[in-house]
């Protein structure tokens, strides 16, 4: 059955691959699953067509035959039970595996929101650059404890699986900001995880929508 | 295999239910499953015993066995998939019931634990007054989209499932800031929520560990 995935038209980080469908792409691209890709624009996003797919009016979704999800765990979560790649055979590991994921999105994530909230949506505010360190020493917080995890291991638990494709994705946010620099190990886990051809591929992608749309940067 | 849980000594919630051991709790008393807990002092969660268990220092870590899990996400999916109650037998259904707990954890929930930020880690900023309506608003932004996905139905997705396990979690941080009761269909789904017997004993149980802790409210 084909897969659609759903992107935005006109990404507004202008190609930096930070837009959530770059997550999807890349686990479709680790299993080597083709999927066809269709664009939604800002404003048929909080349609009714695109709200009855996301009901936050967000992308990616996924459909495939009469199987629709939205929010990029689960997406993520669906590719990985139903093709080999992304989740170890053991049934530990794979409940390891899967712990990252959560971690990823529920625990490393929120704080690294915050940082894009303070910067666009509270950029202008009186508050802005006062708050702004409080707002990075939360991420720091957190990246201490995940390199100290971490330590000199490629990947979080053994083999690359779903949970180093998240965790990837959730700190490449972090980049602009300069805050992943120092953590020198988790750069470079950072690195692993770009240089992986299924990433690459993926990037390239969304690069050919996005690139030099106009709000980049 | 006896499954031990962590929780924290003392709440800083006092016995409220918003410590994520309840949500486990509350999963483990779904499916019947008895379950020990082993306290952690707040001293004791940033040691190195308890970070071998969970590398960002919090609670609820879950062992059973040789296995080790931390992430309430992930451990309730563990639950979830190991004893029936909190899954549907529908592969589809059963994606989307996956897809609400994502949901819950990366869409709906990080608004609100920058309210919990604003409000506690910031309540003493020159800014905090004038930010909190702009946090809300982001909170309001989501509850009005969940709102109008729930509709008139019971649960999210057709029978009780750990997607809504996890909303009604998430949704109960909001009570004490009122904003629940200005969404009344949000507000009876999570008193459906709390009105499950299971519910019932999970709260309970923290509530003799937690009620009075000085810190409450």
């Amino acid at each position: 059955m084909t897969i659609v995935i759903t992107a935005f038209e006109l990404s507004p980080d202008g190609g930096m691959g930070l837009a959530r469908d770059t997550r999807v792409r890349w686990a479709l691209e680790e299993v080597g699953r083709p999927y066809e890709v269709r664009l939604v624009s800002l404003q048929a996003k909080n349609e009714p067509a695109h709200l009855r797919l996301h009901p936050f009016g967000l992308i990616p979704t996924y459909e495939e035959g009469d199987l629709a999800l939205f929010e990029t765990g689960a997406i993520i979560f669906h590719i990985a039970e139903h093709h080999a790649g992304l989740f170890p055979d053991d049934a530990n590991a794979r409940a390891r595996a899967i712990t990252w994921m959560f971690a990823a999105l529920n625990t490393v994530e929120p704080p690294i929101l915050d940082l894009v909230t303070a910067r666009f949506a509270e950029g202008d505010k009186p508050w802005a650059e006062e708050r702004l360190p409080l707002v990075k020493d939360r991420i720091r917080d957190r990246l201490v404890q995940l390199s100290a995890r971490l330590g000199d291991a490629d990947w979080l638990d053994g083999a690359f699986s779903a949970g180093d494709l998240m965790m990837v994705s959730v700190l490449l946010r972090l980049r602009p900001s300069g805050l992943l620099d120092e953590f020198p190990k988790l750069a470079a886990y950072v690195a692993r995880g770009e240089a992986r051809p299924a990433y690459e591929r993926a990037f390239a992608a969304q690069w050919a929508i996005n690139a030099g749309n106009p709000q980049a940067g």
